[in-house]
């Protein structure tokens, strides 16, 4: 492949280089890349904002993750976010500090996925930064959705007796991160060292290229329903129920036999000598959609596909809980992945 | 000084930590941090959005940027986009990637920044990530802002005829950044080195504390005029106001005699043996608002303060170019500050 230095396009010819294909199509989305800022027109509307910090070595390992799947992931990610307030994703800016060692192609790579995952869920580029970085490749996102200011699902709005369900299956992310580190510790073993993932792509696909959840919030939707609560899954179940308990005032329930896992999950999970449970408990950057409903629309729940019921709301002297699948009771715990204490 | 680890508190305990006093008052921001994404409501308005990605070692030197300034000047750079549009900066979102050197109490003189500057902008705070950092700090802001429709202004609009304006004075804030490198490097060669800023605290204070020109925006909005094309000069005067005359497909004449700058820029280009003129036009990082307005408004610019008429617009045919005050034509040039060239 071809090699082309950055320094031979500049700062603003590598911009224009990158963003010169780049269209807009939202008709929320006056005016992009160009000028000192972005315009954005969501009259009769809420303007939902969302921003993530990716750094290299912290949350991705170039090792082992292509930069288009990296592009595609950091797009998605905040997508997440903004359908886990029950809104749509319309416009993100992207800020890349970019380090020698990348080449233009290497940029073009990562911003075809970024563009890949906008076509598909429908979202605009309208703006960022580019600058060099003296050492890892930093990525910043921000977003903005629109939502119906009555269609608006924060955190804080579960009450006693809600039901709760989580969309997707859990776990696979974290395995296919498992899976990853060591194949690629095995790789700095042995120079002629061939990994072999058939069998496990789900795993590897739920890790390098997970997708946001714009179907289940389209489904919801159709059906009228507006979930009381609503977060994405993107530390842990555990973690991510518990933000939703704490901010809400409330105690949660949810049964071990009802977590939905995969079968390569499970036997990866074996094949780690990990329990499973605490996998798909703990695993983290599943970006799948976890909500509350009152208990009445248990029913018109059953037309909504690809979620399953795992539990109810309590109240908040009850304490948040695990009921195991022989009958005890285990306190829920926010070991998800925290980047600053795991230092 | 007392030092707190970052990791006695973890990630979410941080970030209660820094944001906990932070409260809402823009009648737009409906709900800030703790959610998925914020909520904005901007009925009836456009929404301008701008993003800034800050690097240690790129834009900024821990040895000579105190924490409290660095924090006070990434908002205000932000600002200063929203304002280069004709709008008003509403919100900011901030994402940190922070090293382990780096104590609590070392991110609450950064936060006290930010707050400040945000208190003195009527700016709220609604959302950002803080993540841990292997390698220096990073900041990433994003700033939203409103604007009534038929008053943003654009890089595009500049038209032949058009008076150039720019405000307050240039070059400054670079020869600031000569004098606390020359003191750096002094410091760097002897243990009892003391700097000496008297009569130069002017240069420091633009370099270190550069504020975004409100005052300007709101003197132009009280005198009904709207600009033709506006953007805030970061990459220095030649640079943005080439980038006003390729957007709007003119060309332009500014005068060298017309060129704003202060006394103790000037005094400094002397110590340091360089080219006043330069300074002014490829310093960069003055944060000052440079902007179009129709010929036929000149006698009600008389009405702005702190504001100078620096030159014209021409057709495009003509070029764009300096007139020394000898008369000579000398071509502009994009010799501002680029990060991606330079390295």
């Amino acid at each position: 492949m071809s090699r082309t230095e950055i320094a031979t396009l500049g700062e603003f010819g590598l911009i224009d280089h990158l963003t010169r294909d780049i269209q807009l199509k939202q008709s929320t989305s006056v005016k992009g890349i160009g000028d000192d800022a972005a315009i954005v027109n969501n009259q009769h509307k809420r303007t939902l904002v969302t921003t993530d910090l990716l750094l290299e070595g912290i949350h991705f390992d170039l090792i082992y993750v292509p930069l288009k799947h990296l592009g595609y992931k950091a797009a998605v990610v905040n997508f997440s976010d903004i359908y886990a307030m029950n809104g749509r994703p319309q416009q993100i800016t992207v800020s890349l500090g970019i380090s020698k060692r990348f080449s233009v192609e290497d940029l073009e790579a990562f911003y075809e996925g970024i563009k890949l995952a906008c076509e598909i869920y429908g979202v605009d580029i309208v703006g960022g930064d580019t600058t060099s970085s003296l050492t890892g490749f930093t990525i910043s996102i921000t977003c903005i959705g629109i939502a119906d200011k009555e269609k608006i699902v924060c955190r804080n709005g579960a009450r006693d007796t809600d039901l709760i369900y989580v969309s997707g299956d859990l776990g696979a992310s974290y395995m296919g991160l498992q899976l990853l580190e060591r194949e690629k510790n095995a790789f700095d073993g042995s120079g002629d060292f061939q990994p072999d993932f058939s069998g496990k792509e789900y795993l590897l696909e739920r890790q390098l290229k997970p997708e946001a959840r714009k179907d289940i919030v389209q489904a919801l939707g159709e059906n009228g329903i507006v979930p009381t609560a609503m977060i994405d899954i993107s530390d842990g179940l555990s973690s991510d129920l518990l933000h939703i308990c704490k901010q809400s005032n409330v105690g949660c329930q949810i049964f071990e036999e009802r977590l939905p896992v995969d079968y390569q999950t499970a036997m990866m999970a074996e094949t780690f000598n990990m329990n499973v449970t605490m996998v798909a408990l703990n695993g983290g950057e599943d970006y799948e959609l976890l909500f509350t409903v009152p208990l009445h629309l248990h029913d018109q729940m059953a037309d909504i596909g690809g979620v399953r019921l795992i539990g109810h709301i309590s109240k908040p002297e009850t304490g948040c809980y695990l009921v195991t699948r022989d009958g005890q009771e285990m306190l829920l715990r926010a070991q998800g992945w925290d980047p600053i204490a795991g230092e």
